[in-house]
């Protein structure tokens, strides 16, 4: 049923990029010519976007093999995927596929070597993701952090409380926006407050919310924050997050304070395309029965 | 007529984020709170989306002005947008607002760098988008590259013939492959041929056709084509795009071949989003009338 | 912008009764026929879908001025709306107006009843909504929940982990079944599993899940399950909510348990509609301005 | 092809619960793990909402087999439905299904129930539901009706003409409505004057209207209404329905009467959902081909 | 109300001509050009659409005057319409617009013909409108055909019965179509039997159907089927319908034969456009407040 | 893939004739009925539209084997298509399936017709479309023409430049507005201008523009038009087409002028639908497998 949430989605895609038709393919390609072609990694990578990119080919009738699973570490020259069908389809397919692979595979890429940075140097904490995704692509580029090895978050402004600073500031104080968040929700739904200071972190914790992010602070920040609050005997009751321009140069640093989410926006708001390729390894024009 | 265009797939993203309410907003911002906000941009930049973010904000009732235009560049903390309006509106719709913010100005600020670097070195060659948008993104990617000063390239597979490899293997070659086009395709659209080697760029370019995209090619084979060209006298019968892996490191390489069109697939598939925040400068409980 | 949400919902609502138009009303009524026009109760209720209404009218021009508020207790022949604008629209609108009041102060109605049993008692455990409820209206019945005093629980199957004992089944126990949770979620959402015995509500409270459903026990089974967590030192560590067949008869029975939560199931699937008509109380065929 | 216009609104429910997808299953059930599951009645009723289902499980892959028929009669107890399949879709799904059925079979049991009523004591009025269903379910509420032995009545405002007494009001007199609904109208609409008087009534039927609606009439009323029609020999050309909070005690009173409708708004404003749940029969790990 | 049916509909038809942005007016119109223009009849028409286009106008912003109703008749070089607004909408909108217009006024002219023909002669019979209409355009083709003179007739195969040849076949005779027709369907809707022949037309009238399509037969068939219905008594019973290529050549010589309806199936399926355009009387760049 | 683009659309237009169901055929016709019927010509034409309706049918679940193939010239009598499939299915369809036909057939007849009309007389000059296509149906309008062997033009107000006279006032004059859309167009995109008059032609010609169109022009004044246009060398420069109320009568007179385009918006805006029936030749009661 997962395929019922993307189906459509991806298909909307396709009719982006095509419009009243793909003039030349259907002006070159007679109707029964017949291709396969491989999707090619053009450089190392982790691979995402597969099951994605079999929904479309199953929409459009084109016979589809991954040899590669997603979240699989490949090289450059893997031939991810086999497909097989009318060579129009495949043709006037093409970008749309790629440029879904392409982004997805680099989300998870990045993901991936964040996740590795931590492990390796052996630290527990997730990667998280943010609502900083491309517009319309928030199942997309989700999709792709957890399949980077990372964690999705709040996957939209319905599914978790986070009271941020404005919410405070209208509130009053935190403790009245934790109340208020508190009366109003569901008790379905966890409560995370974003702090700016160690004062703020003292306060949250106190009220018992669930999560704390400590937002933007330096690493010297946050350890002290993290510090008064093992001294008071809050660390274990409630789990930190740190957030605020991390990346590869500096997650160890934060990681070291042992948190237990790092989220890192630029995840979804900065990706580097993988680079992949289709290539047709082969033309007949046998028709498809 | 352009606002009606854009006003839908807008709100499609505003509801991505909202799902079934920001629940955080509504238990904790009252109903008349009143603020103002500024849009600030955090480091330098080509602004791209503020035309779009003023239609999500007329839509939603928030008071919008824009203190630049789209296409200006800025400084860090220059205040690109005013807004005022009821609380819960503005905070409910801010990370949307900042997500198109961010990937239209992060786009535009690229395509400016290079605009930039061309014409500095005295060169006219446009710089122009490719169809390797975000999915779903086509029509915000394809106008910010125009806000940066680039051309949109092909909307769409509908809007002009471009025949690539994959085209010509199927028909046998360019000849053919140009000829069927020709014959199948409307007057009122151009025909481009994607072409690996000096053969068949003087194949395609007897052929006639519009433009000639010289596809992957190292400077030096760029540079002996385009010459053969000349030699044949066809330089001046077809427009010449150079295209594949060039950006601020290669282009003045490729600029000085002269080409008419430099085509960049980084320019939307591999997108560093602009540092923008929206930060409350004021909060009243008044209601608005 | 909750209003955005609901807009487009709320005027297909109009537009499923419309078809090709009111053919009775625009054979019968001028064009320019204005009237102003009562909403009124019909038997005491607690109103819910105020809101909503209000925005179908605005959407079609018509003048709405509510008297009373969403969540107000109303007797009998209370005016709970004046209207005032074409008399065609509001003929056009009325039947759907009032099948969405209804249904909401239904809702709001038995909600607010079963509250009230609990707190003159003196027992403060929330009453939730259930994901049982009429198709595609999941969003109203829960809203209607809310302003009747209840919880909404959760909005979809996307918001917060529930283990249902078919997911154990397939788990092989719950305590695998919360570890595969608690590997593959986000930290942001709460993990809650519904358990048919005593031994079942240990073994989840002892993997320290967030909320335990004891569902379709008897009121004896509840009260030792609750009685061993106690007894356990686990009852505060776990949110406890009881579900199954609970109503107004047997409500007390349950609350004297002190569970946090009681989710009722026919608050949103067995709906007695409030009894509310609109009355023309003035014709005129003054225009518009 | 009833098919199709059913399709699309179903999935539609189903995507309404699953959001981004239900997580609770995605963490727990492996991606091939299959299972048969039984859809059971846990009371006697009417069976109303298999050719729906039906379309559900065909549209996400799962095998389904309907052991009894839409309208066909229940014990507690009997397996209604078997089902076979993904256990990730199935379990998904699950909610959406019984609710669609729960309320489906609560219409048609309750209709069922008023049709026997009437049957047994000799009588042959149909029973007819109103427009007053739930906002979205105009289709499904009506096919649930028809399923139980009702009479549908008008889908919406245009398939035929029902003038009320807000009509006749702005036209001045029924004549006057009349008159005007006959010159606007198409001659393949039907015309039905809801009346609140013995005079409106004979008013109507002398113009020749189709339908009379007795309205929100006493027994005795609606007694001497239908006497003065037969005196005047107006009985046979006009179908008479009443109308107005009748229900199981009194629609003997009014079926005594011989009109040729009895139509009830509660059959659809007021559901007590059928009770029917979905269980695992058997959990395999084995692949579908 | 009226409005909200048809403004989706007609923002489509904008949006299937923009695209992605009509390229020629926004690189040659200045953002602030402002222009008056006039809409004017080509040829001598009866016009229909007025309302659709101001919809259209008001929907982008320009202001909107028309000069004459809906269903006037005028005369060539007649000016419909005025607008005055931002010149990139007004142009962008033109061919919409127009391609509107010359429909829907086509269609009303020829239906207006045929009932003048009908009028002039001192009949009575109503034109009306079949179900080939172009698709898509059922709405706006039928409104057209109304704002002529004429009837529209089924909006759709589910606001009345009519029962064809087809359905006669597989159920048998026409009295077991009739049954089963009745005993299925609600009382509000009409009974109408399609009849080749006068055994069949009176089998029809027997059974007591509300309307009879006399259907393709010729002038002299017709006459002694309405006479049969004549002699036995059941003219006056039954609305008679005749159908079947009847045009400005033959419409009164089926007209003599007094038949309730004549349906013209060209009316909708083969338009001949009014002659209309578009032209700007002044441009100016004044600001637009 | 052609076909997602028209399955979605298509089943539209199925659904706007369905409504809530064929209440006919379903109270009629058994569920389980199987027909055979044939689609027939019923004059001589050339058709198009199978594959459109091949679409619906496979959409449907019903089989479809085309006895002519799309632009194949056939006499009256001619069998079309042979479906086979439930009978319900294939009656409820049969209107739209006729509606897409019809007009789709009338347009490529007409398309054909005048193309003969110029191949006959020795002239190869492209007939083409318009933007004056039904709205709603430009694609279906644009591919009827291509299929009866003209050249479908713009697709959009997006897919080339066309600069009307409306933009030539604004601009003022040819060479600015060929100036600013030159500017602002993408090198991808052709750039049409429409002249009324030599001296327009003349200018625009010597901008370099790709397409002329000889707008409304008589035969005479289009004669010295493109005369001009030889003397100065710029004939073969630009491509030429002649526009404004061409037709059967007048056509060869443009056609000496060796225009390489003639459009004709009369082929889209002013349809006469060929004549088309559906006749079923077998009825019986098997199940279909």
């Amino acid at each position: 049923m997962e395929k019922m949430v993307l189906r459509e989605r991806l298909i909307e895609f396709l009719m982006e990029d095509l419009g009243m038709g793909d003039v030349t393919t259907e002006a070159i390609v007679p109707v029964d010519a017949v291709v396969s072609a491989h999707i090619i990694a053009k450089e190392p990578m982790v691979v995402a976007g597969l099951y994605e990119v079999s929904i479309i080919f199953e929409a459009i009738g084109v016979n589809f093999k991954a040899r590669v699973k997603d979240g699989e570490r490949v090289n450059a020259g893997t031939v991810l995927v086999e497909v097989y069908g009318r060579a129009r389809d495949i043709l006037s397919a093409e970008r749309t596929v790629l440029n879904i692979l392409m982004r997805m595979s680099g989300i998870a890429t990045r993901t991936r070597r964040l996740v590795d940075i931590l492990r390796r140097a052996g630290f527990n904490a997730r990667i998280a993701a943010t609502r900083k995704t491309a517009p319309g692509l928030r199942l997309l580029d989700k999709r792709a952090v957890v399949v980077g090895g990372g964690d999705s978050h709040r996957f939209r402004l319905d599914d978790a409380v986070l009271i941020k600073d404005n919410h405070v500031r209208i509130a009053g104080d935190v403790k009245e926006a934790v109340r208020r968040a508190r009366s109003a929700m569901s008790f379905s739904k966890k409560i995370e407050v974003e702090v700016q200071s160690l004062e703020e972190a003292l306060e949250a914790a106190e009220c018992g919310v669930d999560i704390l992010m400590l937002d933007n602070m330096s690493v010297e920040e946050a350890k002290h924050t993290i510090k008064a609050l093992k001294d008071r005997g809050l660390r274990g009751k409630v789990v930190i997050e740190v957030s605020g321009r991390i990346d590869e140069k500096n997650i160890l640093e934060y990681a070291e304070l042992e948190p237990d989410v790092i989220s890192v926006g630029a995840l979804t708001h900065s990706v580097r395309a993988a680079d992949i390729s289709l290539e047709v390894v082969e033309v007949s024009e046998r028709r498809l029965s």
